[in-house]
């Protein structure tokens, strides 16, 4: 029989008919939220394998056929409790750290532990949108924390708090992005990271920090984790190897008190992570961490100049503003509040411009306050095109009547 | 602060604190679900990633730095979509296919997209426990499928559905290893899977085939998927590259109907499988699938024939029985009924041989009828310790009083 089958009365109730996302990129692509491509180690990360290999009498073999370790590769969560030591002057072991799929399962995991449909969850009002699209789905009720240039104001953030919670919507957790933020690219400083801990810990509201850009600083001061703040456990700490490294890798972490990370590994589908890339990462990374970061971030350096110089030349009068954040991916660009280039993102992208609307990144979805703001991404285009096609989007801007 | 937060209240209600497994090795480990690690391609795996670096001129970088397709890597699709057609006789395009992080995470995205709590749901007798671990999470209340030695008996299968949905208890659909089942070492004959898919489609039950252990055959004929004898969609059909490769690289696929492809889709966690090993994969296998088949399964062949004759051996005037599969990983050894190696499983491990003991593969869990069985996995210890393993096994049997 061919093609007859009706699965109509089969599916189950949870599950959804969704259209696949298709990828496309324009021209200029601004939309991504990629790396840069010419810095990703690709000779590192085989030769990494190879000496592997060649040193090892089969162990790596051997261990290549395993199932992986629900925690995932032992060796890489030994280095990373290492990293986390000396870049985030945080101690934990190796079994405190459950390597993931990307930090995407990261959050997954521990969203799924701590939320139940309806409660009520905060966020940095532009926030990452795969973040609120899991927590969605989770059945998260998602308010927006009011942010400056400077990321969360805690005195906002205890106010709110204190009014949900005489609402009876007390929120269960904060989520935030508090180094490089996505997607404005703002930094927390260590005194409003102090202040919303104590805010925290005055409502019993874990942190859930996604610390995910912290390795991509080409400029000031990195500032010090939640975690490396707090070690009580109200922190939940997750981190990824796909901006330091490459996506395609797949490889994220989080550490938190032993009874989340249970908790959150109920919820995993299948065994730990990939042992292949694992085995790269950490081969690579053991020696070659600090030179290149040393190579990336100029790279990423120049590719921000280039976006901001171009945003200066050709936004300079039109009442724009943007961050000129200190690292990470993303130029956060204010239009005037008249403006809408959520409207017309689809047209602009097709005419060689892509970037993602404010409207997507609107912690609680409303539509309210995103619609004159948009990310860009100054990471993954060269030099050369980041000055071009921010020169050809003020222009679409102007012929679709924006600016 | 330190360790004093808690998270009593915090937690969803559908989470539970379950320990974490630790995982364990006998001297003579027949208890895993490894192929052999002397056998896997490293060389390969790490050649192939080196030329598909140097060929493209910086596109496998470009990939590397992008968040991979949701089915997962282009070019490991459009490869998997060629070897169906030519090891498997059926033809499905490469956005009909989606990889996985290993075939488990197929089996549960799938598993998600048609069941309900309550839900009734058809495997072998003795099946997978990866898998019924997962139906059970998803409320799936299991039924054993009578087997004997050629796999599921239609006959039996037919009046089983016909008795549930009599009692309104239908079964939702059937999950089954047809080749070289995991544990019994079963292959169904095309002569079975036909009568199997008359009965489906009368009872309108989709069929999920988990067809991992196909390219490991070492004796006889391999026989048509139930995919390639059915084209109406009632087959959802999983695979994976763990046991043609290696379980370390987390790479396993399904292809569904378009429908059920999206629904399960919607259950995933985070983007698609690590591009990575996708790429290592696909590099590897385009060149050299069937000399690498023709190295693996001889070596295979050689630790079966040593655990046979270990067995008949050691085992051969005892009343025990055990397969004699003609591919795959294990050997399922039955014990006279009044036998309980169950419950003497932890004693033997420590005192040197690892094994499944069979009531764990009780599509059912009711403890019924696995206490005398047991999986012995041949693939992964030498032929030296597979001799000398079983005769140990023996001898700790008797030291117990189970022979």
């Amino acid at each position: 029989m061919a093609g007859s089958f009706s699965y109509d009365t089969l599916f189950s109730e949870n599950s959804s008919d969704t259209p696949l996302s298709a990828v496309k990129h324009a021209k200029y692509d601004f939309a991504v939220a990629y790396p840069a491509p010419e810095t990703l180690p690709m000779d590192g990360l085989i030769q990494a394998l190879r000496t592997a290999v060649d040193s090892d009498s089969g162990k790596t073999a051997r261990e290549m056929a395993y199932y992986p370790h629900q925690l995932g590769s032992q060796e890489l969560r030994e280095y990373t409790s290492a990293k986390l030591a000396s870049d985030r002057g945080f101690t934990v072991g190796a079994d405190e750290i459950v390597l993931t799929n990307g930090s995407g399962e990261a959050n997954g995991l521990v969203i799924q532990a701590l939320t139940n449909p309806g409660d009520v969850v905060l966020a940095e009002d532009f926030v990452y949108m795969g973040t609120t699209n899991q927590l969605r789905r989770f059945g998260a009720d998602i308010r927006g924390v009011a942010i400056d240039d400077g990321g969360i104001i805690p005195e906002e953030l205890d106010e709110q708090i204190a009014t949900l919670t005489a609402q009876g919507e007390k929120p269960k957790y904060l989520y935030t992005i508090p180094e490089h933020q996505n997607p404005t690219g703002s930094t927390l400083s260590a005194e409003r990271r102090k202040a919303i801990l104590d805010v925290a810990h005055r409502h019993g509201m874990p942190i859930l920090e996604d610390d995910c850009y912290v390795d991509l600083r080409f400029e000031g001061e990195t500032q010090p984790a939640f975690r490396t703040l707090d070690d009580s456990g109200i922190v939940v700490y997750v981190a990824s190897f796909s901006k330091l490294l490459a996506p395609g890798l797949r490889l994220g972490y989080f550490t938190a008190t032993p009874e989340v990370m249970r908790r959150a590994l109920g919820f995993k589908i299948g065994s730990g992570p990939n042992q292949f890339a694992a085995l790269a990462v950490e081969g690579f990374l053991r020696n070659n961490l600090d030179s290149h970061r040393d190579s990336f971030n100029p790279v990423l350096r120049s590719k921000r100049d280039a976006m901001v110089a171009s945003l200066a030349e050709n936004f300079g009068d039109t009442g724009a503003t943007w961050s000129i954040p200190q690292g990470g991916c993303y130029v956060w660009l204010t239009m005037p509040e008249t403006a809408d280039i959520a409207a017309i993102r689809d047209e602009v992208f097709e005419q060689g411009v892509g970037y993602v609307a404010g409207t997507n990144f609107e912690a609680d979805a409303s539509g309210r306050i995103g619609k004159n703001c948009a990310r860009l991404c100054f990471a993954f285009e060269s030099v050369q095109k980041n000055t071009e096609g921010i020169a050809l989007l003020a222009q679409l801007f102007k012929q679709h009547g924006q600016m």
